[in-house]
């Protein structure tokens, strides 16, 4: 337990570029050439080659000059959000030693809070950068569905994926952001919804915790308006979200499952069976839920106003939970976390406060392709 | 792969008794005082203590005097019938090395068959011992449900658990089982039915592999009649086991897989959530099915009759096959095997024949409690 690397090495960056000196690690379903991606399950590991180019994230920042200094834990083949890994073990939450890290990007996430490294890449399909995010206290973006390149990550939910990263310091992730949107950072977002609804679905405290990180925010962007974000339910949104999520990644996976039989832990082989099991009815109706909450965000973030909402309801779980408080714990994150895949805005964590002595993030929903007025916001949170 | 033992020990047996210089193996699911009885589970063997006493039917080796000579590995927490571990590996069966041992007490089936000890102890819940002994050519018996007992043995579903053995040669299995049952083998059953739907339901080749066997049987118990064995399908009778073996076996696993959240393969962990998914209502008619399976069975074997049918459908399937080829092996033994727990009749698997190349049994279904005249028949097999 504790260990964030699956391995570690070196690979020299460019000599000159934007990111001189800065060292990075990489999530294992990100490929580096001459390496297999071993995506957190032994059977995966063993059942497939080496990769022989990097992932374009890799190479993105490579060629901006930072150093990649090795391959974290993830939660088997991306699915979780706890960061807890049977086969590989748990990597240490060092801001709650007795804690989940959160996941699925578990190592990236723990490696840059422990000051192993300056950023990480992670990947988001469900949440898998905003809840490590949320939990270690770090900056994370899941950038527009699209943004960041996604070639050599491997897929989950291709409808969903995102490649995003990590750092303890607003610059630092600006700095990496830029090169991985390819743009720099512009002027923060004008304009505000403080979601009520996700706010009151929290759990104790943490409102309370975040109402500082909140007034903060109101000072760079403008007054709060309290609206409702998910109208018919953010257990609604979450539930479209693990519908469409599921079955895709049954369809990702399906087949090598069929060909392998791997081993997973319990809570991974029952999340790929809910997307085996999805009845094809199913499918339609989440799709409108879906189309809804595009036009609900759209709405709220129009003229590049953006969204205030608690990263993940609760801080991370305690270590060790049976099952069933694992579902429930993974249950309320997707309920947060779920309107990132299902519709492609961009979503910021930011250093939010602490609840019950462990971090929680304050989390900002962007405008479509609005990135880098997320970095700018980023960039000037530590001083606001 | 290939290796059949989890662990080699020798632990001797009384001075003199029955047994004296005859060699034994048990499955690693029978407690052996000082050890850890592992499950073939990783977590298993993590989350449990070493067993402070033998099991009973370890114990009753001991005390006749055979010598213990390892523990064998078993499908993980017996769930499985092709006899494939993905953590301690697939024991070789040396009757055909390119295809699965039988399972779930896949070990004890391949030490015997290996010439590795004598004898060796299984359990057969939905056909576990019965299984093994056809793919590797055993002698086996699943006894009289009670009739063994099963103290110190890690229970599956109580309602159908039975501990069984296996051995090479006629007559040392029924030395073995005469300790095993507490009586010397009897007379040979009087009067057969043949199963005319078992051996329509086998796959190609295996009635004609079977039929000198089946005449060597006529040959001691009389001539057969064919009859219908499962009046409603042997599929109704499988679907009836499963549905109530899977619930139980979730009652007995439950509450550890909720404390432990263990790894598990791919096939092991949908059969236990099968078991946990059972809905209430379909116990019932299950049961109904159950009750008249039994009055079949005592039909046919009334007076001490015996039936006859393939041990297994098929040979033994080909390692290395995808998931749903696995599933649907698994099911065409369920058909056949379910017969067993369902009625608690005893099941005794003679070497059979071969087809494909690989062994298949030629099972003898006796009366109740009559488990002294299988032995009697097993005893003779090789002179008949």
């Amino acid at each position: 337990m504790g260990e964030c690397f699956v391995e570690r090495f070196e690979v020299a960056g460019a000599a000159e570029g934007p990111l001189a000196g800065l060292t990075f690690a990489a999530k294992d379903l990100f490929d580096v050439a001459g390496r297999v991606t071993g995506a957190g399950n032994p059977d995966w590991a063993a059942s497939h080659p080496a990769a022989t180019t990097h992932a374009a994230a890799v190479a993105l920042l490579l060629e901006a000059g930072a150093r990649l200094v090795g391959k974290t834990i993830t939660d088997e083949i991306s699915l979780g959000l706890l960061g807890v890994n049977a086969f590989d073990g748990t990597p240490l939450n060092p801001r709650a030693p007795d804690r989940a890290p959160g996941g699925s990007s578990s190592g990236s996430a723990s490696a840059v809070a422990q000051g192993l490294c300056d950023a990480a890449l992670g990947t988001d399909t469900g949440g898998s950068v905003r809840t490590p995010a949320s939990f270690c206290g770090l900056y994370g973006l899941r950038p527009t569905h699209g943004r960041v390149p996604t070639a050599g990550m491997l897929p989950q939910a291709p409808g969903s994926d995102t490649a995003g990263w990590f750092a303890r310091r607003g610059d630092v992730f600006a700095r990496v952001g830029a090169v991985l949107i390819g743009e720099a950072p512009s002027a923060p977002p004008r304009g505000l919804s403080v979601a009520a609804d996700a706010f009151g679905f929290a759990g104790p405290g943490v409102a309370e915790a975040l109402a500082p990180a909140l007034a903060r925010l109101e000072a760079i962007v403008g007054p709060g308006r309290e609206e409702l974000l998910a109208p018919p339910g953010l257990a609604a949104w979450g539930r479209a979200q693990r519908t469409l999520q599921s079955a895709e990644a049954w369809q990702t996976f399906g087949p090598w499952v069929e060909a392998t039989v791997p081993r997973f832990s319990f809570l991974v082989a029952r999340s790929l069976m809910a997307g085996a099991a999805t009845p094809p009815a199913e499918l339609p109706p989440a799709r409108l839920v879906r189309d809804e909450a595009r036009g609900r965000l759209a709405h709220l973030t129009r003229g590049g106003a953006c969204i205030a909402l608690p990263a993940t309801p609760d801080p991370a779980p305690k270590l060790g939970l049976p099952l069933s408080q694992m579902d429930r714990a993974r249950d309320r994150i997707n309920a947060i976390c779920a309107l990132g895949g299902l519709t492609g805005h961009p979503v910021l964590v930011l250093p939010g406060g602490e609840a019950e002595g462990a971090p929680v993030g304050l989390a900002v929903i962007g405008a479509r392709g609005a990135d880098a007025s997320l970095l700018a916001l980023a960039q000037i949170w530590e001083d606001a």
